[in-house]
């Protein structure tokens, strides 16, 4: 495995100086956050979900980003339409599975999102991308797992099934393109404890791909990047609370000599 | 009145050895600060309203958080089913009559939701208590009352309708079962210059009693961790927004003694 | 032009003093920080969009904003219901035509919002006021423009038509009703790293027009306590994260020594 460190340095600078906009559809709770996460960290964020508006707003945007966290009928039409919008422009999309296996809504409606369009990048935690995987309707058999080690294989698969790049979060970090997989190994376990950061870092892969054609490397940088400010926001938290805060300001203060501190990839 | 130090301090315990799983159809304008209560006390938050699978999600939960803050037909819905189910699984319901008395809409969900089963604790200020005793229709002639002292005859009168317990907030908060009348007096007022801290007590109160079966208890347990947090939150703080960032931390931080110190029955 | 100091240290006193209910129909994104941000200037939040309920919210509210940051047909219903009332009822209306332009729905959103009732203020960035006047059918040929300043004859065209106050935020903000321009231009550029800072200059412009029958002047006030809050919060953060944080500290601490010392017109 290579080491990751320029192309992250190189990644942010892309993103600051580009500003892409991101076109989200995501879910209630979080999207204060990840309007301020993108905004942060040097992008411009879009939250519309009205079915009138989604393929006009794919079509200003950089990048697609779609969470099923709130869901219901009306959101998961626009989700669909806002996919093949995408993938007829050639837009990066992003899919973050939340709570995949939680309930059979949530199954059928990856299905559908699948359905509709590849994902460039999906992200989740292992227990996510294992039932994102049995959602995908195409592969049978699939073993429960929990540990981000033993979701490598799943990932590999899921990957050869959508001809992305899979994202397994957790203490490292999987991002994984068929035989590829690179790991990023930042982070403070205060992240699990203030509520949508994994979906700021799927926000995040949006903006990264919108920026870097290779969608592997995008990913990479994105959850290094999210990692590394959340080692930064740590040092200066007492709490949930103020870590939530520091880490945004993290996001935007991030200078090359805090990457190459802070980095590391195993 | 027995003093609840000791019961308040092994009650957080079990929520932080439990992180029981809250299940929370909730408003909009809170759900983020909900959700981040809810991680910093310790327990775990589901948001979910889709009719199609808010039985699922009580399924896995270990309580269910009603709050009626912004309503609209669809969630009135599965807020319905949502108690239906938790009642057939026996799990506590807690419901946050918010803005009751303001709308008719208001008073009709809340008839909805008591006729679909009843909670385990109610929570609310004095003015909304009392409007939800008109609304659940088996009462007559209740007279306004504004102070949280006032309305505790009408909280008394609402627990042996709904067969649970009732929350009255306020400078000083009244937790009521039938003739049985807990009291906590922490908290500051820069809480009431924070949206949805009611929605949070409403959610703790479910964290609770998800893990201690005496739902008076629970409730008083919650009451009083809340008010802590905000004293604790208060002698950091310098306006309502450092105070919100200060409170989550102080919900993760909490130890004994800082119940020890802050803790005052009356 | 006349200096306004005076004129915003009582209209900020009024608010704080009468501390006016403000509906709101606003989007997902903002709303915690909408109603933060009113209840630390001084005024109460109301948020509620079920079309059963919103003129019963406005009969009791002394202004109502309308925000059209995340639109569905359902909400737009009610929008246009709740415009209707606060019209009959002579209730101040603010208008934020959030990403005007940016889709058809929007465009005709406004239209719709503009037909049931002239609000009597209306905020936006250049872009959004030039979308604003285009969509509202009663003017033709305009020329798109990106600048606060080169959109001052746009608000006056979209002033005549409403025969209401139109507000163009920038670096510096037009505060416009027909030949009248106010100017302020407190602020920093943080606030353009924070999502939804203009939506709450919006609400504040409610809060304002609440207490303040002359909403040029109560548009001006608020326009100036918003950036001054701003230039308050910038000195102690170090980035967008701690400057929400401090942005809601300021607008509840601020005093008139802070309006004196920050104020700037021009």
């Amino acid at each position: 495995m290579q080491n990751h460190l320029l192309s992250i340095i190189e990644d942010l600078s892309l993103v600051r100086k580009n500003s892409p906009l991101v076109h989200n559809i995501t879910n209630y709770v979080v999207m204060n956050n990840t309007a301020n996460a993108l905004l942060a960290v040097g992008a411009s964020p879009i939250m519309a979900h009205a079915i009138e508006e989604v393929e006009e707003m794919i079509t200003i945007s950089g990048a697609l980003v779609i969470n099923i966290g709130t869901l219901s009928e009306p959101w998961i039409l626009a989700m669909e339409k806002a996919v093949a919008k995408a993938v007829k422009l050639s837009k990066p999309i992003v899919l973050d599975p939340v709570g995949a296996g939680a309930s059979q809504l949530r199954n059928s409606t990856i299905r559908r999102i699948l359905d509709a369009g590849s994902p460039s990048i999906i992200r989740g935690n292992a227990s996510e991308i294992l039932s994102t995987l049995s959602s995908s309707g195409k592969t049978k058999g699939v073993d429960a797992t929990d540990s981000s080690e033993s979701a490598i294989e799943t990932a590999q698969t899921l990957s050869r099934v959508t001809k992305g790049v899979v994202v397994v979060s957790g203490a490292t970090d999987y991002i994984i393109q068929n035989e590829a997989i690179h790991k990023t190994s930042n982070g403070d376990p205060m992240m699990t404890k203030v509520t949508g950061l994994g979906c700021t870092a799927s926000a995040l892969c949006g903006a990264f791909a919108a920026v870097q054609n290779d969608h592997l490397r995008a990913a990479t940088s994105a959850m290094a990047v999210m990692g590394i400010a959340g080692e930064m926001a740590k040092t200066k938290s007492t709490g949930p609370g103020s870590f939530q805060v520091h880490f945004l300001d993290a996001l935007y203060e991030m200078k090359e000599d805090d990457i190459r501190k802070f980095y590391k990839e195993t």
